[in-house]
């Protein structure tokens, strides 16, 4: 299943009356921003993330981890914790495991996240090896924290670009026994051969009877190589933020919505798409209203993104039950074209940078 | 009827869905910026601006004539028409009283209007003398030139701040019988109690019954004036531009939902109102949106004052009906606590900055 991403209660654009028609099953929250704005105590009040936000079906929070180490001023990590500064306002915080807990049983998603340690990339095997003991230690404190009965706490696999280390980590989290497993440490700008090979590893290691959730990827072709491993669950900002700025998912590739080659196109971004978008507007329309600088060019096309995507996935399980998955992914990749690593680029910028200030 | 300005072929945030249910039964489209971008012929192409946008009910296209005097770098009025270049990129174009009719009719909007002489205000009686004789040579000349049949032309009435010269106007402009009226050249920055003179003495001017409309009015206060001295049409950008800024309607005026006594409200936005966002989320929600920026708060703050408004005038179509007009003009006006002339003061500041340029 994949789950758009509500980083701030709202997945970017979107109501949850489109999201429900556009067929999501569950979104993801962002504990580190939930956390800083508007705060886990006015959130709890509404009710809960679903309350406030007003979304009945299923959410997943992160820990808030990859965003402390990315995007927030870092100030130390120690065994009790990470302390940073909020990207909003310099305020000083502290995230330990038990506190990422609780701040996650306030927000009362269905699927909570341990804490866990993510380190830069590169990182030498010794730095990866310090890491994976001290995220298995911080799953064990998570654990002992969670005690909310309607909630699952899923643990997290890492192991930097290490075969063996990514099994150690797998080995140690399962001896916790969470009823979920995340694969964390992926998409943070090593190579694709390399990302693969680390997912397949991961996927292999942990049981196959529980969720298996790869954090933060998103791509087509991505999902069909995950899904191929065993992979069970993803979230990705990829489907809203390429909306945003005109990049639309088709059955051959992304295009951009912007060129001028779209001006007079009559017809839908995609045949294959059932999406609001795609059956009431030409490609026309939408290309003139992002030259335009239009409000509702970033929702039709984050619309778009995310149903052609939920869509996409329904396919696969289909085909999983069908025994066709194979085929249809052939198919599938011989027809579309990924996008350049622009994409994944921005991202390595984004994290080593992050790193610097840190 | 209130009308929502669709200036670019979209009410700005806005799905044509969401027009149809918050009760939108004719929208406004801008000739100006729509002749521009992405030109009439394109619009054409796709069925005009209904089959464009995929808007089935009523559309009016103004003329262009205020955006040219307004938004455009003005070149030069003459008898023919008017020259100026174009905001986007400084292109040389030409307006005249027979172009302005073909562009709407391959817009092909619902109602089309005139062009008018729009002078600067304050503006001395004789430079108004002149500027109505020629808005009535040019009214004529329209006429002349409109052969859309399944498309009404309407006239518009000018006279600056004279009443007698409001009267002048009124009495060339429906001598060319016109099935409907615009009342042109008020709002532009003159004191409240002279818009509302001259408001009264042009609708009164006008035959009772045609459709009057006064053009680029939509505050609360200022529809019950108008309706109140006759007029019947209305259009304005206000609902949507203060949505985008986070003011919002209610019954007693409006409210800034930025500000931080609304980080913890319960409940909707105006409990009067029956709009999708009153229905479904909370003043502290909507904060929070606000707040944090998300692209959600703009489409959902539009929908509320779109809809509000549009219920305003649904009531007073009740009102006039059951003969309850004047009392509840009283009763809500009682309640609603009127804007500061913030907003008719930065009108006034465009429009002299645009007088300046020309």
């Amino acid at each position: 299943m994949f789950m758009p991403v509500g980083t701030q209660a709202t997945v970017k654009t979107l109501t949850p009356g489109e999201l429900t028609s556009a067929g999501a099953q569950i979104i993801l929250g962002n504990t580190y921003h939930l956390y800083l704005r508007p705060g886990a105590d006015l959130i709890a009040r509404f009710g809960g993330l679903h309350g406030f936000m007003r979304w009945d079906r299923a959410i997943l929070t992160d820990s808030g981890g990859f965003q402390v180490f990315s995007l927030s001023h870092l100030r130390d990590i120690s065994e009790e914790g990470v302390t940073f500064r909020s990207h909003l306002d310099g305020s000083p915080h502290v995230f330990t495991p038990e506190s990422v807990v609780r701040t996650q049983a306030q927000l009362g998603s269905d699927i909570a996240m341990v804490l866990d340690e993510c380190i830069p990339y590169p990182a030498d095997e010794d730095q990866v090896v310090l890491s994976i003991d001290r995220t298995t230690r911080w799953a064990e404190r998570a654990r002992n924290a969670h005690d909310r009965r309607d909630q699952l706490l899923f643990g997290i696999v890492q192991g930097g670009m290490f075969p063996h280390l990514r099994e150690e980590s797998a080995r140690q989290i399962t001896a916790l026994d969470f009823p979920g497993y995340g694969i964390g440490g992926l998409s943070v700008g090593e190579p694709k051969e390399v990302f693969y090979r680390m997912l397949a590893v991961s996927a292999d290691a942990l049981p196959w009877d529980k969720p298996r959730y790869v954090m933060g990827v998103g791509a087509p072709e991505d999902l069909f190589e995950a899904v191929s491993v065993g992979v069970d669950m993803f979230d990705c900002v990829l489907q809203t933020r390429l909306g945003r700025n005109g990049s639309l998912f088709t059955r051959s590739g992304r295009i951009n919505i912007r060129n001028a080659r779209f001006r007079v196109q009559e017809g839908p971004i995609d045949p294959w798409c059932d999406c609001d978008t795609c059956r009431t507007f030409s490609v026309a329309y939408l290309h003139h209203l992002f030259r335009a600088e239009e409000l509702l060019a970033y929702r039709l096309a984050s619309l778009h993104n995310v149903r052609w995507t939920l869509k996409l996935v329904e396919e696969m399980r289909g085909a999983i039950k069908a025994g066709t998955f194979a085929e249809d992914r052939r198919a599938f990749l011989d027809n579309y074209r990924p996008a350049d690593e622009g994409a994944r680029d921005e991202q390595r910028r984004r994290w080593l940078a992050a790193q610097g200030r840190s």
